[in-house]
């Protein structure tokens, strides 16, 4: 998988996934309005909203891009309709060429992590059918159980030819509360690291692994370090734009080839009309102002870390 | 929500909670073949198949235990179907007066952690309508991204009354390589541990806190100094039965009150009808096994710690 990914990336020469975080303050009134009038103040409605908003996001980027990332989260909020709206992104993704990534941070245990993996990046036999229920082409996965939790993933990956990528250093503020925590001189994050290695040799697809890594974008010093930790492992960098970090921060992510990394922006791009910056295009225009922000967000990249 | 928990461990007299985690293996066949006629072979059916199981086990043990614990994994291996017989299962639990652990190891950062909180243990506001998306009682967190993702849950917790099992120091044979590497001269899961603590007193309810610790019962040492440690912090206990632990490991990770634990089994309950010792009862007889299997188990944890 990480190999497609690679030459989709290297196709529209833009190292960027758009992420599809839909929260009910992004979503232009008219497209509320429109679906209260018709389901109810209900979940359904959200759920209905929220897909259309992402279809009018898909569009108008979907020839800039190769890959989107909802984050099941947003659409969990709003239980199970919220649910199928993240299914029907995920197909409607696929319907339009692009790697889903679905950010999911799952991780358990044994049968449990391996039920994850099967309902999301596999399939189940149920008596003569295979079905593959959710279909995402990577999700992300949580390593504090360990080995037992990440392999049953891997099994998957490497027989349904699909990828993850490992939490190691988060985007947030206190990700360092245990992440950055030292061992034998080390931090938890770099120990996390040399697992990720060791889990990804085993997938290798291409110059690059299956399993790849998440590094946020606002620890530019450390990215810099996990880079070269981590050479053939490819990086879900989170935290760009609304977050903090712009181009000139992640050079360090990227290696030599141009190649490794992989840079997420979700508000500064499905929100953008709401930014000072593209409000021109008001809220009739918020695909059109994604649009722009892919663009420029591409341009930024582009300009400082090559 | 914690004080709940507590009466009804007191009024059932048995500090444990049956696991509802579905395997395909698990279902006896009449009921497969019940629904794959009426359904075809379907996530539909599989799910459908699930949440009859799961009655059937509920209706034979609810009079006897305070909690069910659904493992959500079991239920997104298939899907939007799969998801709503989860739904179905929270629902009918709660009809019979069951406190409700959902098992869903979530965690992610700031608004990201807060929407799962809102879904699974929250409410959302839709124009003029409140709706709890998915209702558990309680839910598993994971603390990898630390205080940013586990404070939004706890916020919840205050605001509905509900409650949280932070893992600390899982069951599995692997979950050492990260939770038991040392920091300082003391293993990350000690650190972990006084997070909890932390955590836990901004939301304490009664003698325990709403913010409980998952430590797994195949480590019966680390419980011991785990309870110590965390005396205000209830403990969710997994890994008994199948995984190998009995009563007898088990009394360190009760307080001297009698309380601060509840143990959880699934497969040794629910799929006790498959183990020679409950075979007598058939597959027809799932439920009465799964009625004398917990029965067991409370005897042998009575017997053993008290």
């Amino acid at each position: 998988m990480i190999s497609k990914l690679v030459n989709a990336i290297k196709e529209k020469n833009a190292p960027i996934v758009v992420g599809l975080d839909p929260q009910l303050k992004f979503i232009p009134q008219q497209i509320l309005d429109k679906w209260y009038k018709e389901l109810g103040y209900t979940l359904d409605a959200v759920a209905e909203a929220f897909f259309e908003f992402n279809k009018g996001i898909i569009d108008s980027t979907y020839e800039l891009i190769p890959a989107v990332k909802p984050q099941v989260a947003m659409y969990e909020q709003y239980g199970i309709p919220g649910i199928i709206a993240y299914k029907k992104t995920i197909d409607y993704a696929h319907e339009k060429g692009l790697v889903v990534i679905g950010d999911i941070k799952r991780g358990d245990i044994g049968s449990t992590s391996e039920s994850y993996a099967i309902g999301h990046i596999g399939s189940v036999t149920i008596g003569e059918n295979n079905i593959k229920p959710f279909d995402e082409d990577i999700v992300t996965v949580n390593p504090y159980l360990g080995s037992d939790g990440v392999n049953p993933f891997i099994d998957v990956c490497n027989k349904e030819d699909k990828g993850i990528f490992v939490l190691v250093k988060t985007s947030n503020p206190s990700s360092g509360e245990f992440q950055d925590r030292e061992i034998d001189g080390r931090p938890l994050y770099e120990i996390v690291a040399e697992k990720v290695v060791e889990w990804g040799n085993t997938s290798m697809d291409g110059d690059y692994s299956n399993v790849g890594a998440v590094v946020g974008a606002t620890y530019p010093e450390m990215g810099v370090i996990l880079r070269k930790l981590m050479p053939k492992t490819y990086i879900l960098v989170p935290g760009y734009g609304a977050q903090g970090a712009s181009g000139k921060d992640l050079k360090g992510y990227f290696n030599e080839d141009g190649l490794g990394a992989i840079v997420n922006s979700s508000r500064g791009i499905i929100a953008a009309y709401k930014n000072e910056k593209y409000s021109r295009f008001g809220d009739e225009g918020f695909a059109e102002a994604a649009r722009t922000a892919t663009v420029d967000m591409i341009n930024d990249i582009r300009e400082n870390c090559f």
